[in-house]
């Protein structure tokens, strides 16, 4: 009689399952890692691996555990401080460039507090998951979101060491697949339902569903290759100002573009700095981390044009699956898209589009200080659709927004072609 | 018989009308400023007066006198470099931060260079006025863009001086009128036609035309007033992050905003500085010299929203007439928006809207230097719509598309609301 | 008898003709200037050439009108605001970077500034000579350091304009005269005496004399000339950091020096913009428009060094006139340095010494507003010696400290090599 | 017989002695720290603690192991890449302000390369102790120098951090002594002897020898106390520019110096960061982490000077021994100089003396690398004297020549006043 009620209930067995995988995803990530490599902060976009390890502790601590069993569940309340990124609501917070010099607390203890977290989770799951569910879903997201940033920071921060260490050794042997030829998918003209439908989790940028109209339009059955990419920059399309929006050449100028982020030339040979080390850049997979500004002017180039939102999510909404190559698949590098029966529209590389990343109509932010989710960052950014090969399994969705200032480079960003049919 | 030869058709008669109508304005406004006053650069944003009088001609004489009469027709070949401005395709040119330094020509050899442009303009609109229409549109309306830029950049400029110089001295009596009680005008749900619809000139961000969904929304009667703008500022709105977009209130804080731009506090009294020198603010007038981030800020504040770009076209459609409070009214700064019957969409104030300047769906860049018009312009910057008080008579239109960098606040940019209805 | 008395007597006399000898002088150099050259500031270290003569005299306004007349005799008194430069003592000051935005009062004013300063101030050397003598002497030697700098300023404005425009036409034929062969003049061991000796009006950082040890040396009988300079950028010089102090190689990179400030290149034939605009550079005549760090690169590539300001000091004492190309010459460049009888320490280039500027032992800062005169620079900045082609005729004198930070170049600075004697 | 061969001679003895002395020392300074602390850099300045250790390994890798046992001998060649710091003639170097991105190597390789460097070097050393003996002798003082960096880099760093860590727990009792009241000591007009005299290792800018005039002067018995800092504060000092050099107050203003560096409040008490974690300030202690700038205000508040460095040498040619405060006593902090029958000329602070840093008369550049020793960062920095609490034991001498930038605080830097007899 007592004995079943010592058994969990199913749904707070699935919560506290889900909690599992994703806080276990967060740590195998960073077990290859040093201290040092932890710590280091390699630019102010980026954030140290145990600051993102920390970070998303302290949302659990912050919005679930203190409201919940009061403020002395707190494991140090300096953590607050160090730790909050950037909701003002909740007070003071470290400044974000000097991430890079809190040398304490060290990984372990880091460590420590994240078990400290996880054993208050647990029983605050046991209590009444009913109650934290929406907000334990949007922990666990965010934690997710970090994941893929911890990927995308520690890359940044090895490629910064003229060592190049690997974040992990290449477990692939090198293919000799080749990318599927270009080919147009036509779609018609449509009133379509765009954003979050209500099934399931989303964040809140992604809602509320909406109408939008649909011309006829073709898209690429596929991401545009390295190979492609080299065309454009053979043909002097970095110093061509007539493929650029204006910022954009002025920002090729300013900072000396001419390939992609990490690519670097020796021998005649183009490489790249990737999670796997320095490797040879495969002209037939998808090229990755370039600019809003540069996919853009390589559309033009190829007298194309970035998909806006709607038409990538009208697109996506066909796709049976959202399988793909993302984390999951443990590549951290994207992969030859190379069936033809197959769009890639999930995995490998975030795609550019052609759409500012503003509120849908009748968004409206959220009380308190989960409100500052996305509302806040509604200005200046270009929106991102499909995940990458950093994006973690399961993260994904075909109304899901992601966005960058179009100045950005260090994301696994790449692009896919459209073009009008008239 | 001969003698009707000299008389010219009625096309040509009209079109040197307007060249000269437009041209005639550009020397009047700077009839009373001095040599100094018309080279000096107050920002990078700003050029001076003297090189919008040079830019405006140079465009003539490079994009119609030049081929149509060969390169000996120009002035000077030197100004070809000093006066082009962002036209890559057309070569190399001065760099922008560097043109308050060209003490020489000086404003008199301007204004005989200008003398020469018109010269042979007039002679090449009695040749031909067919051949060039276009592009002699495209001309005078964007002489009439620096028009309305030299009104705002003399009065950046003089806003720097201790002394406060005036433009123009006032001519009005402070008046007592009263702001229109705010109130709300409801639209209900359509499928709009937005754009430039094909009758008469328009710049080539207006188009194509196209289908866009509105929702039900209320657009407010008037503009946001001082006086609003001075509850906003009370309540404590400049310091509170959650009314503000992140990067707004990180640019509110690194350029210390506290007020709108030129406002200044003396005993207890607000002034601001006007083209009519420092004057006290009218709390009654539209505010102005307001940034997007602020504008959005004050609409979250005063539980509001901008309108999206649609939705002030929609509104305005229905406008009878485009008249309002231009700088052919000479008042040089916003009236009071006294009528409770009238909309004041037209006039006093730009209005920023919630779009992103974004092409529309199907947006074409010409061929050739013209094409880098507005195209090139198409990222980072919001919509405004309306005119302002320093827009020139007849340069307005409901499609018309004015852009600017979030950030900005030396034009004439104001606010109004718009709120969902459910 | 009454007649007399209307006489000034002798003192008052050369009072009157000293100031108004100086203050024409002023006005004479600016005479073929518009307001808008005038108005104008090219960086932050130059200063407008009205505002010179606003600045000089407001000096005289500041220290001997106000004191004798009391406040109302003050022409404007926002110009105490608008014209101190760095008397923290006296108040606040308008924004150095800022003066160039000064577009009033116009030039025409300022000359009626100056005329109302003249006509007080000679009311005042008249009632009372013998009272004001000293700051009188001051005011004079500060307003020819400020003609010095009207032509520095001058030509670093002109510089920057593409049109190249000439502060005077050339009076000159093109010499084709010879420097004269590099000659040593050996100076053995001494005590020598330091510093202004008592006679005559000298600044405040010149003082007092003191002994200083001189050990032997060898002097240069003229200055650098181009076509050595020349020898050194084609060995490479300007990219071998062993000839370069450490900040110096740092400043070399980071703003691109590649020449002499004001050279450039053009069919293979190296120009330099001089006060008589574009000229082939002349490589017989002293290389100017060089900073510390070049001159002290030179000499270390010559395996010679810079002299100290002792020992250039203690070989200027035998001179017995100090004649040389200054202003008074009216040539306005460097002249070629022919004559072997001659040492030329006066005149064409100020010369850059080995030592910093620091005060001479026993220094006392002066009390008052006066007192800012000197002593608060003395820190960063490298000691030059002997005047250039700038430099109004007698303003010079052996013991004269010029001082500049080591990276400056627009002065008319050069440089001549010493040696140990072994 | 043969049997006294295998028995190290004296010198060699003494030597590998040395040798191994001043080896542990830097491990041992760096035993209590982290990977991550030993890896972080806090600012451009600073260096992190594991590229100290590496650096001064890599020093007696490239100019004595190389040379001597040919290119094999090193570690890893990519070393000399990462850990050469300013040596230009030996090739191209990583980039300084990246040093702390470099979390490969890790301490622990770092280490093991040290122990490579330290048995080839000990080879070396057996091998010919005579012919090295003058680089040996280089490589462990700048390894003593490196050792003191370390010190004053790591306090730097863990300022950053909010948890203000502590580089070694306190061993002291809270002291109780006072300071000894200040007196004055006169020194008479003299010809001194300046310079390294030929006894003992020296660097290179402490050479040559040379005579130099001393002009009567007083100097204090001890140096400047936090409690007399405390005055200047509360009488204005750091906001009254008249005590100040130009350059001083622009730093003060733009830096927003209000106290000495690591300084702040709470609850009304000052507080100050050390190498112990946060302490009060103890008023009686030496004040330190002042700029030269705020010295030599400070200096002009208290009516007095800084004195030169000559005066300072020649005050300390007195000293019996050089005993004083420094890293050998291990208080890692200034301790209260009480007695009134010392000088402590020696430890506790540098003393920031009235000289630029510039050559000596005779000085020369040693032939290759080594010759980049400090000639070449003669310009632009201020001399300091007497060691301080960081520096290691027997590494100070009477001649010895610190140098900093003016406006540098992180070491540990403080002042004694001087004053002229008249």
């Amino acid at each position: 009689m007592p004995l079943t009620s010592s058994l969990p209930d199913p749904a707070t067995a699935a919560a506290l399952a889900a909690f599992e995988n994703v806080r276990d995803k967060s740590l195998e990530l960073a077990s290859q890692l040093s201290d040092a490599d932890a710590t280091a902060q390699s630019m102010e976009d980026a954030s140290p691996a145990k600051w993102h390890l920390a970070h998303t502790s302290w949302f659990f601590e912050e919005f679930l555990l203190a409201p919940a069993f009061g403020e002395d569940v707190r494991y140090d309340p300096a953590f607050a401080y160090l730790f909050n990124s950037y909701y003002d609501a909740v007070g003071e917070r470290h400044a974000r460039p000097m991430r890079g010099l809190l040398t304490r607390p060290s990984l372990d203890e880091v460590r420590a507090y994240r078990a400290h977290v996880d054993q208050h989770m647990k029983r605050l799951i046991e209590q009444d998951v009913e109650a934290i569910h929406e907000l334990l879903e949007l922990g666990l997201s965010h934690e997710q979101q970090h994941q893929e940033l911890l990927l995308t920071d520690i890359l940044h921060l090895f490629a910064q060491n003229p060592l190049r260490p690997a974040f992990r050794s290449i477990l692939d042997k090198t293919s000799d697949t080749q990318a599927a030829p270009l080919n147009w998918t036509k779609h018609g003209a449509a009133i379509a339902k765009i954003g979050h439908d209500g099934s399931g989790f989303a964040f809140d940028c992604e809602t509320p569903s909406h109408d939008a109209i649909i011309r006829p339009f073709e898209l690429a059955n596929r991401a545009v290759t390295n190979g492609e990419w080299l065309k454009f920059m053979e043909s002097g399309g970095y110093s061509l100002s007539r493929y650029w929006l204006s910022d954009g050449f002025a920002a090729a100028k300013a900072n000396g573009w001419k390939a992609p982020h990490y690519w670097f030339e020796q021998n005649d040979t183009w490489y790249t700095m990737t999670l796997l080390g320095a490797q040879p850049v495969n002209l037939e997979a998808p090229v990755t981390h370039i600019s809003f500004f540069e996919a853009d002017a390589f559309a033009t180039w190829a007298d194309a044009r970035l998909p806006t939102e709607q038409e990538w999510e009208f697109a996506a909404r066909g796709e049976e699956t959202m399988s793909g190559n993302d984390a999951g698949a443990k590549h951290y590098q994207p992969q030859v898209q190379s069936d033809e029966e197959r769009t890639y529209l999930f995995g490998d590389v975030w795609e550019w589009t052609a759409s500012a990343f503003r509120p849908y109509p009748g968004f409206k932010i959220a009380e308190g200080a989960v409100g500052e989710y996305n509302g806040k960052f509604m200005s200046g950014q270009m929106v991102l659709r499909g995940g990458s090969c950093a994006t973690p399994e399961g993260h994904i969705r075909a109304s899901y927004r992601n966005f960058f200032h179009p100045d950005k480079r260090w994301q696994f960003s790449g692009l896919r072609l459209a073009r009008d049919v008239n």
